[in-house]
């Protein structure tokens, strides 16, 4: 079963035309990371960039977006490892409505491994690799 | 040529890795478009739901991030229709630094047109498709 | 005991000094006023604002930074209702680090009830004041 | 003759009760001094950061919000230096709408100078001084 973060929409995330404004989807989804990261792999981000020093910039998105979200919605946001490059990381996305079965956004992201000191690419490390093989053999 | 946005990278833009957070990069896409809107089509995006009711809600988004932008730069974003649909509009976007000719950033979006009364799918209006014409004919 | 929002310190708060962008512990006094109404007054803001049509813009705000805050903090935000003028309310936060005791920042924020057909100001509900009051007897 | 930043009133910064969502104005507070730092004092924030490796951290804030400001609104920030202390910094802002003379938001801001390499207090450097003193004579 795939992590999912629990987030809901803020005030202030509502664009003039009444809808999550798009950009902040894009947010929604760096901040399921971030939970990913602590929840589901039990390392903090924060700690992966500060000891770690491994840094994940993203070089890639795709995004579709099926069913806008409104001010009080809570929302479901599905994180997945869904490939490991040499040296990159894809990740899939997917937001649901608390509860219901509809895909409302899907995404595809690709990160890369950047060694931090340097900001240069780097293998993917092996502690990353095996924290998701254990979170995904459940 | 295609109309081009001056933009500033501002302090509050960049994120912890010292680069600009990329969901703010997509933030930069939608102002460069309220930019073509006022400076290209000479109608501004406010007047344009305002008056003509119609909004441009994002279906789809493809986004390559080649160059990470910092603190102070000037990048300048590059916007074009490039497809008309019955009902969506395609949008091609690249970033540039100022006064440099690599493309640091290149994403394609696509808008649906709706009216806002209803918030229901709707044909891209004449006038929309003959102000961009006229545009691109210089 | 006063009400208390658990909240994150996100990897996009963070601005170019490495710090939280502090325009955005603002929004975070935002987003701890929506939990208040929604977890101690039972109410969403969301169904505040469309069910009783009562907006609460803000018209004074002053607010004391004493320690920043970092990528991956766990900051608590207290909120609570200081003050019910004729057609205001008067909040006071603080944010505390998770498990400290030390006010980090401290904060008077004072809202007007207007109604959101006209956006005219209105005298304080009497549900609001109950709700305070009832969650305040705890 | 105070300086003023020029700033648009942005799709994404109007909340869900359809006016700029309030933390976005503290916001503008500090786009407004990164450009009267390039244009007013000729030196860019990202350079007083990166160079003089002098950051302002804002310590208090105090704003009266007169009126709320729409999307397309086009809007002035004025801009000034009310007062050195030894350490600190404070600012005086006024926003207006283009063209019109009534004060909608009115700001105090106190920032205290750190060196950014220990983020420890510094004295206001003089060339700081030299450079508000010589914008401000005109």
């Amino acid at each position: 079963m795939p992590f999912r973060a629990q987030l809901k929409v803020r005030f202030g995330d509502i664009d003039h035309a009444g809808i999550v404004y798009y950009p902040r989807i894009v947010h929604y989804f760096h901040v399921a990371m971030e939970e990913y990261f602590s929840q589901a792999l039990r390392e903090d981000y924060a700690h992966v960039l500060e000891q770690h020093r491994l840094g994940l910039p993203t070089v890639h998105l795709e995004v579709d977006f099926r069913r806008p979200f409104k001010f009080g919605d809570r929302i479901e946001v599905e994180v997945r490892v869904s490939r490991f490059g040499d040296k990159s990381v894809e990740w899939s996305y997917r937001i649901f409505r608390q509860g219901a079965d509809e895909v409302c956004v899907e995404a595809r992201v690709v990160t890369v491994c950047v060694h931090l000191d340097r900001f240069k690419p780097m293998q993917v490390p092996q502690w990353f690799r095996d924290r998701v093989e254990r979170y995904e053999a459940g």
